[in-house]
């Protein structure tokens, strides 16, 4: 070889090279829009003119950058783990400093800088295992059995990647809902498995059937080895919540198919509407009797990021796995070890979460009365946004029951339906490009979730302050009236 | 199917149902070894009688959990980000408040609550741009090339990710260095990628050589396609700082061979031996001129949790990418994108270590104190290490030039090896085993990291407190001495 023909070489890696899976990942909360987003928004610094001054991200359920105010004991907490010199001033109440020392006793060194168990902070399993018992009624909950994790998607791909094996007709099949949150598909790509969707019902309110999880599984099973399900509840991006009988539905024909249950429950505290309820799928199992709670195989997952607290920042959250296979259980225990532990601020406030203060301790008031100030606002702009789409003709919005966002159904007009085909674009991104351009609001379209076909969506989140979003929906109206009109 | 068969049903998630490359992931650090380790503390905490009073942990690079104090400038930050509200005290110096305040100016609502972009804080990907270019003496470095990560090893993951394809004798092999650090094993054998190894040269003080780099890859190219070739310097497991003419040699040979370069580079700050110094493959490419530097792509990785730090509970690091296709640099943005951002506190951490106090600012002397005597602690250590373990008869120790680690060799009586193969144990598992139930000491064998046929080693880490480490050290030779006698 000479130096010329070493010097003009091409890439070693270049997009024909690379890994085939990672291309076919996609990943719409963080797509193209959002991109686009970020790139008017500098165009908008640099005094750029536009129809709009700001752009309204609605997104990313980010509640702390959309202005939610962190719970005031947790970050007490942190910054006395992060400096333990401040437990010897009086600046922090006395249960604040109990709890800093709670965590920081069961760190190497006390020091939140060393490494911990791989598996999580053994007192934080210990506070999850107790608030989980708390929360399905006293259902035992082994310490052994959770795991912590670098945020809930950590936790997820983790399950997902033990899961999938096999090659052509008996490759590992895993049952997603359609809409779905885009991780779930974004891993299945990586991982080369099967995505298998079945499809939530939007005239129900987003309900599960199990005549479509029946025909689902069925047509799956010509082609893959669907060996898992994977349920959001409360729903991403739908913001249902599923009745308690659905659940039992859906734990018996897991049963009787012999399915992997994965129950993504990062919304748990976030329940708005009248009589509904989050049933933990691993309370139902238990009081579906022995012979399903001593077989089912579930994982079930938790995070800091929603619910009250918000905090997307830390990355903290864990799982709970029940009746897994213990030899399975040692590969998990080795394969996480490899990533050393997840991050132990995160860790530290998952413990925070799951021990906040108690009756009678100093700071029980000020919490309690953060949190459902919070709680209260979210379920408020649920009912806001709801209301306000469905005044717009062309706009179809279920009830937010839950969780953090509304996916309305929209009614596009042919013509533009035939533009977006011929700019190759799916006809919700063209719609939701559109408006993002002429009014700065940033939302991410039905396509990226999946969506039944021929109907188009958008997910918007709920979570911008009640006078902005009160604005937003206001232009969001007058946008889809316009784009009805400009295309119609 | 009747419901006898419904709830007898086998598990799903089997041994024998899992994801087969998963199975024959393996990480040494945190093996049986160091599983055995954490049962015999329990033990002692419940009263079993041993011959030792408590476990010593010299397994793992966890400098706090060794008694390490982390830099207090650097806590303050972390403190004042946590609680903001700690800002309108006058507890934590002015440069404290200031950093912590163009942090918090960089997160969505000014909260580490928030996500960031999951390319990393921009302000933060900048001021790691600025200290790489103060690093390499000038060399541009272009903010966009910083990816933050969770820790090192998530960017290492994550670059592996992007390389390997192929099937059969096209598959990608990834060359690492025999000793390796099993996280590279690991994540090569969770991708189904084919680990190429080329071997350090223990009798040049684990040195790289050109003609073993040659054998290695010519050797491999009979039956994969090798893409990148992986070099940790200073090394994990063995201690060694690499000339500058060995990292042209490398930088030569990758561009000659047409690999992707990966340099670890997580010690850049622990060199300690006379004559030793940390040059960066980034530099040293640059300085070959524009012919290599224009071309030979490269990935290049650091962390908060080594040098002085040690703060390897907050998960911070960075990587930088040399000359990466931008198509490849898209996918890899996209690729980051799904697991939304790194730990934000781990950023943060990030942010101070390449913006740490400067002369002048009130924080600037008691940091350089506090940094200055963790180094030379450690270099002492690293000393007192090599020279104690080169009195014992059958143990050969290569000099501690850097890193956190020694590497020693250590001569087996034929009988003992006889007795750990029959028990299918590596002798050098069996050696260290011996040694923890009689000792306490917990050390990782050389069969984890890979070595020589024949050869036997263990990794040792230098960082307990010198007082505890001279009691290792005693301990270890004691014991050598025993089992030399024992099993000849």
């Amino acid at each position: 070889m000479t130096d010329n023909e070493v010097f003009s070489r091409n890439k070693v890696l270049t997009i024909d090279t690379m890994n085939p899976t990672v291309k076919k990942v996609e990943y719409a909360v963080r797509g193209p829009i959002v991109q686009r987003a970020v790139q008017i928004e500098k165009e908008l610094r640099e005094g750029v003119k536009k129809p709009f001054t700001e752009v309204i991200k609605a997104n990313i359920g980010d509640a702390h950058a959309m202005g939610q105010q962190p719970i005031t004991f947790f970050r007490q907490v942190l910054a006395l783990c992060s400096y333990p010199e401040l437990l010897n001033d009086n600046i922090f109440p006395e249960d604040a400093k109990n709890r800093a020392r709670h965590i920081l006793q069961a760190c190497g060194g006390s020091s939140m800088g060393a490494y911990s168990a791989s598996q999580g902070i053994d007192c934080v399993r210990q506070d999850v295992a107790r608030y989980i018992e708390r929360r399905d009624g006293g259902v035992p909950c082994d310490p052994d059995n959770v795991y912590l994790t670098t945020g809930a998607s950590d936790g997820i791909v983790t399950m997902l990647k033990l899961l999938v094996c096999g090659e052509g007709a008996s490759r590992t099949g895993v049952m997603i809902s359609i809409p779905q949150y885009p991780l779930y598909s974004a891993a299945l790509a990586e991982l080369g498995a099967v995505q298998v969707n079945y499809y939530l019902n939007e005239e129900k309110c987003w309900s599960m059937d199990l005549s479509e999880l029946e025909r689902s599984l069925a047509e799956a099973r010509k082609h893959c080895n669907p060996k898992a399900i994977c349920i959001i509840n409360p729903g991403n991006p739908t913001g249902q919540v599923q009745s308690r009988q659905c659940i039992e539905d859906v734990i018996r024909f897991a049963a009787k198919e012999r399915l992997f249950l994965m129950a993504d429950e990062v919304y748990q505290d976030n329940v708005y509407a009248e009589g509904c309820q989050f049933h933990s799928f691993k309370k139902v199992l238990f009081e579906l009797g022995p012979q399903y709670s001593n077989t089912v195989e579930l994982a079930s997952f938790h995070s800091t990021s929603k619910c009250y607290m918000g905090e997307c920042g830390f990355r903290g959250g864990y799982m709970e796995v029940i009746n897994m296979d213990p030899e399975v259980k040692a590969q998990l225990t080795k394969l996480v070890s490899v990533r050393l532990c997840p991050p132990v601020p995160g860790q530290a406030l998952m413990d925070l979460v799951v021990n906040s203060p108690q009756p009678g301790e100093p700071s029980y008031t000020t919490f309690m009365k953060e949190r459902t100030a919070t709680l209260s606002l979210l379920a408020e702009k649920a009912k806001l946004t709801e209301e306000i789409l469905n005044t717009v003709p062309g706009i179809t919005c279920n009830p937010v029951q839950g969780a953090m966002y509304s996916f309305p159904n929209i009614s596009l007009p042919k013509k533009a339906i035939k533009e977006a085909k011929a700019l190759g674009q799916a006809p919700d991104m063209f719609y939701c490009m559109k408006m993002l351009e002429e009014t700065g609001i940033c939302l991410v379209p039905g396509s990226g979730f999946g969506q039944k076909d021929g109907t188009y969506h958008f997910r918007m989140t709920i979570l911008p302050p009640t006078d902005k979003l009160k604005i937003l929906l206001a232009k969001v109206k007058e946008f889809h009236q316009k784009f009805t009109q400009q295309y119609s």
